[in-house]
Parts: structure tokens; C-alpha cells; sequence
């Protein structure tokens, strides 16, 4: 029985050390080196290797090792195989940290700063109060959640949206298509936390835009594939939206030349908002992998039929 | 029996309307409509007016409408008139908010992410956690404290330096210069949030910067008389440090043509850190007159030996 890890090597060995440690019953195994295909029961992988059915006929499990799974193909996962994504410590508080980082920059007017200091020039704004300032948080799961949380610590008026109604203390909360225009109408800076799904491609479009209020600031953290770029550019340079804050892209690495480089209300990040830490998230496969074996429900368990 | 208010007229008429209700006995002028000069028994400016002892001979008390006090010239205020500096809860949250967004942005290497935008470079870093990351705040007062509870909850792990011993849950305290080694040597992210006084001008400086762990980051939020600047740029340069976020300068407008403008590893915003808010500051001054006329101790008195 072996445990196939596919994804970057120096977290593979720590996954390594701790699944010697405490789970020894299971060999731990590298790519490329696979060992027998059909001892293969456990898989870990960002991009799962080609033909999977065929070379690992005898896998349980299949964990993605970051915190969306948009990057599989389902159809090529054997139907029957459970898919779970990774939901651990390291990765939400990452998550948390640049996502209020963002926020505080938009907050604080640091976009336009920042286009100030490439000019040599010295005009204060006026600092407006957390109080006054209304941020809204597409995506109201772990992540969502979270960073709420951080968020209310500084006063801001806080709001979630999503699929389906959370409560969450202090938190005005919105659901569904038809709770998205007045969510959108009380947001002077929008934070993208969505799952990539065929529902929320293209979600941060030249339509969303305009239900926002007038000079509202977007914080993208979820996926490049749900912004639409040309839109995004339009909204800054008619001053309808007045920052972006942009960690993720529809191809990355970003293209040299790409015009969000070079705009001067647009923040770039090279998809660092969050990663998988290596211990925690070996925590978190090790503790599904014993739910798995004694057949209670598992943590981040994804729905094929909405994606996530 | 006159309030003179010497500072910016918008705040000015926000505290006109709030003492009309509140201590309507007290008659509220705007300088320069100073009224009887006699009749001026308290004064709330950044700078005092010239000849302030001749002008105004039965002042009682002076208000700093900043959280300093380093812009006043003690000798010109009459020696037995209590001077009081700015603490009210719209200038912490301010602050707890830049300097916040200040140490998340050192911590997340947005610097070295602004300074590759502008080249147009994708190249992520590895993302540290917060737990492995020493932050250590210079001056432990009312802005001290309070940025250091606010960075608690990221999981940094967090230092301040005074004067004197405080004690704060989760801080690890130094004092005094036989504390000070110690303090620099274990920090990552160093704060400067020390009043201006003789003791501590140009405490920012080469000798400073080589106590600290290389590759440290600076984040001045204090005041530029604090920050030996050519010291800084040398230091960076050499790679000593690796970023510094400055919110205030030596002289400003910080001047066309600084090297502070142009540098890749400086992050500049026009002192905009925080700001006396209107409508909580004019509470905390109505609150120390209320204190004044009874015979409470003033919140935010200044001892003139010490400077703050």
C-alpha cells in the first residue's frame, strides 16, 4: 500500500519525514519513482499524471495540495475515487495575511502611493476611518471566513457572499444570485476568495463592476480565470473602479509586456498570496488519511457536480 | 474665558460645533479670530502662536493637536502652563493600521514584489511564516501597545523597546540601552514609534542598523528627525537591510530629487500614518478640560525634562 506524492520536492520530503513517523504502514513514494502502480492507493498531486485509471488501478483517494482543485480534470479521475483539497493552518493563515495586507493597502490608499513615489510626488490624502470604509468578501468558505475575521479585528464594515447562507458574527451576510446586487452596492473594496467553477468564470466582469459603488478597489486572491482582464482595465481607466490588487492571473507567469505591469492603480503579486506549508499540511493529509481508513467523512471533500 | 484653536480650519469647525454642546460656557475661537487676548485660558495648535506669554497672559494649559510634541519650542511656552500631547482612539486606529499594513507588507516582501512590477519580473519567494518572523516595536506607549496587539494576532513573534520596563501579554519587554542589544539582535521587522526628544534623534542610524539580524526591514513611523538617512541608504545598498517603508522625513515635503523617491528597496507615503481625527480628538480635549477644571491628572502630559 503506498502513498504517490506528485508536486514540488522539498515539501515532499517533509511529507516524507512525518508519514514515517506516523503513518510507517504506508510507503511514501516520489515521483517519478512509483514504485508498483498498483500498490498505489493514495494520491497527492497539483496536475495528476496522464492516464490515471489505467496506471494506478487500485487508488482510494485523491488529495489536491493546494486549496483549489480547478487545475484537475475530473474526467480523468476514475469516478468512484473521492477528491479532497487541501484545508490546513499554514495555507489559511497565509490566506489571511496578504488578504488584509490588501485590504489595508487599498484602505490606506497605498495603489495610489505607490504611483505617487514613481513620480516624485508628495500629496497626503485624507486618511478615511476603517469605520466608513465597507469591504465585502466574495466566497464565504475556510478561507472566506477567515479573513473576515482578521478584517472585523480593525473596525471595518464587513460582508460576505456565497452560494449558499453562512452566518457569521459581525458579518452581514448575502446569498445567491439574488443577494449579489445589494451585496455588490455596500462594497468599496471587493475581495475574490471564489472557487474556480463554471459558474464563477468570468464573475469579476465589466457587469460586476458596475453594481459597485463609484471608485471601489478590487482584491483578487482567487483565481486569474474569474477576472476578466479587459474589463478590469476599462473600470480603472473610466474611474470606475480605482485600484486593483492582483495576485493571481489567467496565464501566469504574467506575460513580459502585459499592460497590468505597467498600470499605475494596478498592484501586481506573483501568485505568493498563499501557499501549502509543508508540516501543516502533512498534518492534514495524515488526519484524512485516518478518517478514510475508519470511514468517517472527510475534510474538504469536493463535489464533482459544482466543482469544488 | 476662551479655547484658541490653531490648526486645520475643516477639524477646527468639527470641534467649534462639539464644544458648543459640551462645554458651551467656554467660548471657542479660530485663529487668528483670537478675541480677548486675555480671556485665553487654553490653547490647542501645532505651532504656537509667536510670543505666546506676551500675547495670551493667563494661558493655562496647551494642547498638541498631534500625537507629538517635538515641533514645540518648550522655552516659548510659559514654564508653569501643563502642555498636553494628542491620545485619542481615531489617531491609535490610524496608526494601528499603517503600521500593521507596514509589517505585513516587510513580512509578505512587498517591496522586493513593487520593485519587480516595476521591471516587469515574475518571481515568487518563498512565503515565510509569521511564527518564524521577530517583529520588534521601538517605544512601547499608547501607539506602541497597540500596534503590538494588533500584531499578535497575526502570530509574529513580538518585542518592544522603552525607556522603561512595560509589561504587555506575549511581548517580550527590553529596556533602557542595557536592554537595547538584546532587543535588536532578535528583530526581524523593527518599528520606530519613539516620541522625538534629544535622547532619541538620529537613533536610527549605522550603529543601530548593525545590531540587527542582516537583511532586517525597517519601518519608521515615528518621526524623520529619528533616521539618519544617508546611514539608511548605505545599509541598503550594502544589503544590511533589506527594505525600509518610511512614513515620515527629516524635511516635508520630502524634497524632488531625494534618493528616497527613486530607491528600489524604499516604500514612501507622505506622512499620511494617521492623523488627529475630528470628532475623537475634540472628545479627548473636552475630556482633559473636564480633567483641568476638577483637579484630575491630565491624560498625555508631557514632562518637559523627558521631551514627551
Amino acid at each position: 500500500m503506498s502513498f504517490l506524492y506528485k508536486s514540488e520536492p522539498e515539501r515532499g520530503a517533509v511529507w516524507a519525514r512525518l508519514f514515517a513517523e506516523r503513518a510507517p504502514d504506508v510507503e511514501f513514494r516520489i515521483w517519478p519513482d512509483i514504485g508498483d502502480p498498483s500498490a498505489v492507493r493514495y494520491l497527492a498531486a497539483w496536475e495528476p499524471p496522464e492516464n490515471l485509471a489505467e496506471t494506478c488501478p487500485n487508488l482510494e483517494l485523491v488529495f489536491s495540495v493546494g486549496a483549489g482543485v480547478d487545475q484537475f480534470d475530473f474526467s480523468r479521475i476514475p469516478p468512484g475515487v473521492p477528491v479532497v483539497r487541501m484545508i490546513e493552518s499554514g495555507l489559511v493563515a497565509g490566506m489571511v495575511e496578504y488578504a488584509t495586507l490588501a485590504v489595508l493597502a487599498a484602505h490606506r490608499d497605498w495603489p495610489t502611493y505607490a504611483a505617487q513615489q514613481r513620480e516624485g510626488v508628495w500629496n497626503p490624502l485624507r486618511v478615511r476611518t476603517a469605520g466608513s470604509r465597507r469591504v465585502g468578501v466574495l466566497g464565504m468558505g475556510v478561507l472566506g471566513q477567515a479573513v473576515l475575521t482578521s478584517l472585523q479585528a480593525f473596525g471595518f464594515q464587513c460582508a460576505g457572499w456565497g452560494r449558499t447562507p453562512r452566518e457569521l458574527p459581525g458579518v452581514e451576510s448575502f446569498a445567491g444570485e439574488e443577494g449579489l446586487d445589494a451585496f455588490l452596492a455596500r462594497t468599496d473594496i471587493l475581495v475574490c476568495l471564489l472557487p474556480l467553477t463554471t459558474a464563477t468564470r468570468g464573475i469579476l466582469s465589466r457587469a460586476l463592476f458596475d453594481r459597485l459603488p463609484p471608485g471601489a478597489a478590487l482584491v483578487n486572491v482567487g483565481r486569474g480565470g474569474h477576472l476578466v482582464e479587459q474589463d478590469l482595465l476599462d473600470a480603472l481607466d473610466s474611474g470606475r473602479l480605482s485600484a486593483a490588487i492582483l495576485d493571481v492571473f489567467d496565464t501566469e507567469p504574467l506575460a513580459a509586456g502585459h499592460p497590468f505591469w505597467r498600470h499605475p492603480r494596478i498592484m501586481v503579486t506573483p501568485h505568493i498570496a498563499s501557499m501549502t506549508q509543508a508540516e501543516t499540511s502533512a498534518e492534514a493529509v495524515l488526519e484524512n488519511l485516518r478518517r478514510h481508513r475508519v470511514g468517517l467523512p472527510l475534510i474538504g471533500l469536493v463535489d464533482r457536480s459544482r466543482g469544488y
